[in-house]
C-alpha cells in the first residue's frame, strides 16, 4: 500500500513555526555500516549509495577514513571512493579522525568531511583516547588545513544530553565544546544525542543555549537516537527550534559501538513520513528511499528497525 | 542501568507551553489483550491489572464486553471483574459496544465506560456493521441509560486521520462525528489514528477543529499508534495544544485486528519518558511499569516492541 493511500495529503501547506524546508544528513552508509558487525562488500556499499542518492537525499556521508584496524567495517574507504560515480548535486561527507585520516581523504578528493568531538571527559577519554579539553589539539591541525583546502567541516558533537558515565550534561558545557569547535573553523556542528536519553525540552533548553551564546541556528544540525523512541519528537523540537539539517540513517541502520544503549538511529523514513505530513520539504522519495532500505537489509540478512519501512514493505 | 543514571534529571520544571499534569489512559489489557492471538488466562490479566495499578497508573482500561465470539480473547469479563481488586484511586474502565454489553457491565458494577465510534464510513461498515450516521443509533441508548446509571461515557472516534480504504479524513468530518458523541452524553472523546498515519501537523489542525467548534480540549483525548513511529510527536503536538489525557499501551501492546497495518500502540513507557523529561507529571513508577511490562512479555512469550522497555531491560 503506497503512502498516499494511508492517508498523507498530496501537498500541505508549511505547518505553522516549522522551516520551509530540511536538509537531511544521512549517516546509514557511515554510522550505520560501521556499527554492522559484518563487513559489508564495496560493491554493495556503492549501490546502497547510487540509491540513497537517487531517492533525492543531497547530503550522504559516505565513509571514514579512520584506521582500517579500528573500524574493519570501514577498511575499503580509498576504493569506495575512488569507484564512486557521484550524483551532481549531492554531497558525499567522510568522517576524519586525524590528520592522517584527512591526508587520506585529501587524497580521494574529498571536499566534505566531518570531525567527532565529545561533550563529555568520560566519552572523550573512552572513544577518543584523549581529554575533553585536550581533544582540540587533536582537531586543530584537522580543521585548519580542511578549511585551507576549501573544505567544508562538519563537527559532531557527541553525548549532547547525558552520558552513561556521567549522567546529564550540562548545556553550557556543550556549548563551550561546540564553540570552540566553531572558533577551530568547523562550518557546522551536529549535537548529538549519542545514548537517545534527550526529551523535546531539553532539546530546546539545549538549543537556547547556543543562540543565547550568539550561534546562529542555521549552523546547528540534530542527531538522534531512537533507544528510548524520543528521536522523532526530538526533531520536532529542534524543527520548531529552527534547525534545518537533521541527520538520520536509511531503515535506521547504525548506532555508536562504543557506547552501551546506544541503538537506534532515527529512520531517515520515519522523518521523511514526518516531514511530508507537516508540508516540510525534503525533496526524498519515499518510496525509492524504502525500497533502498528493504534492499539493504536483505544485504545484512536482518529486518530493517524503521516503522515506515516495516509499515509500507510488510 | 537505572533512568536517572541514564541522563534524567531528577526534578524538571515543566516545558514552557505544556500542561503540568497529564492523565495516562492505560489500554493495554483491553486493546493490546483484544488483539493477542492467544487467549490469555483470567489470572495474568489479574496480575496485569494488579502491576499497571501498583506502578501509579490510575486509569486502566480492563477489558470489553464484546460478544465472547466475537473476541474469545476478552470472553472472560465478568470473571476478570468479579475477581478484580481494585486500588483506591483507580478507575478500571471497560468498553462496551452495544447495548447488551452495557447490561452486563453495569451487572458487574463498572463505573466507567467507552463505546466505539468511526470517524469513516467504511471502517464504520466493516468494524461496527452500521453506517456513519447509522451508529449513533446504536450509541444513543448505551450512553443514555449509562449516564442516568451516573457512569461516566468515553467515546473513541476511530480513523480520525486516515483509513487505509478512504485515505485522508476531514476534520470537519471528524468534529462532526465527535460533536454528536457529546451531544449524546459522552464525558470524553479519544480521538484514534488507527492506521497511525497522522503527523504534528494534522493533530493540531484536527484539535484546532475541534476547538473552533466550541468543544473544550478538557474532554479530548489522544490515541496513537506507532505504525510510522510518529506516536510520540504526535502526542508532543496534542500536549502543546492543552490536551491533557493521552492512551497509551504498556509495552506497547495492542493494535486493531480490524484494519490492515494497525500495529503498535504507542509504548505507556515511552509516553512516560518523554513527560518525564518533559516535567509533566504523570505518577507512573517508571521502572515498576517496565517491570510490569516485561513479566506480561514473559508471559506472551515475546518481547515487548516498546523501545524503552528493550533498553531499560536489556
Amino acid at each position: 500500500m503506497g503512502v498516499r493511500a494511508l492517508g498523507l495529503p498530496e501537498r500541505l501547506p508549511t505547518a505553522a513555526g516549522l522551516p520551509e524546508r530540511v536538509t537531511i544528513w544521512e549517516v546509514g552508509p557511515r554510522d550505520g555500516l560501521q556499527n554492522e558487525s559484518s563487513v559489508v562488500p564495496v560493491e554493495v556499499k556503492l549501490e546502497f549509495l547510487d540509491r540513497l542518492a537517487m531517492s533525492g537525499l543531497t547530503t550522504v556521508e559516505a565513509t571514514s577514513f579512520v584506521r582500517p584496524e579500528w573500524v574493519p567495517q570501514l577498511a575499503d574507504a580509498e576504493t569506495l571512493l575512488e569507484r564512486l560515480s557521484p550524483l551532481d548535486g549531492v554531497r558525499y561527507p567522510v568522517l576524519v579522525p586525524n590528520r592522517r585520516g584527512l591526508e587520506r581523504a585529501l587524497a580521494a578528493g574529498v571536499s566534505d568531511i566531518a570531525v567527532f568531538a565529545s561533550a563529555t571527559e568520560t566519552f572523550a577519554r573512552r572513544n577518543l583516547n584523549s581529554g575533553l579539553d585536550e581533544q582540540f589539539a587533536m582537531f586543530e591541525p584537522v580543521v585548519t588545513r580542511a578549511r585551507a583546502e576549501g573544505l567544508d567541516v562538519r563537527g559532531y558533537v557527541s553525548m549532547c544530553f547525558g552520558d552513561p558515565w556521567e549522567g546529564p550534561v550540562d548545556p553550557g558545557q556543550v556549548v563551550r565544546v561546540g564553540r570552540r569547535l566553531l572558533d577551530l573553523g568547523c562550518t557546522q556542528l551536529s549535537l548529538g544525542d549519542t545514548v537517545g536519553v534527550a526529551t523535546a525540552g531539553s532539546v530546546e533548553a539545549l538549543l537556547d543555549a547556543f543562540t543565547a551564546d550568539g550561534v546562529d541556528v542555521g549552523v546547528l544540525a540534530v542527531h538522534f537516537h531512537d533507544t528510548y523512541g524520543q528521536a522523532l519528537a526530538n526533531t520536532l523540537a529542534a524543527l520548531r527550534r529552527g534547525v534545518t539539517t537533521v541527520d538520520a540513517s536509511a531503515g535506521g541502520l547504525g548506532g555508536c559501538p562504543y557506547a552501551e544503549s546506544a541503538t537506534g538511529n532515527l529512520a531517515t523514513e520515519d522523518l521523511v513520513w514526518m516531514l511530508e505530513g507537516l508540508g516540510v520539504r525534503h525533496g526524498v522519495d519515499l518510496d525509492a528511499l524504502v525500497d533502498a532500505s528493504v534492499w539493504m537489509a536483505g544485504q545484512l540478512g536482518r529486518p530493517s528497525p524503521s516503522r515506515v519501512v516495516r509499515a509500507l514493505a510488510g
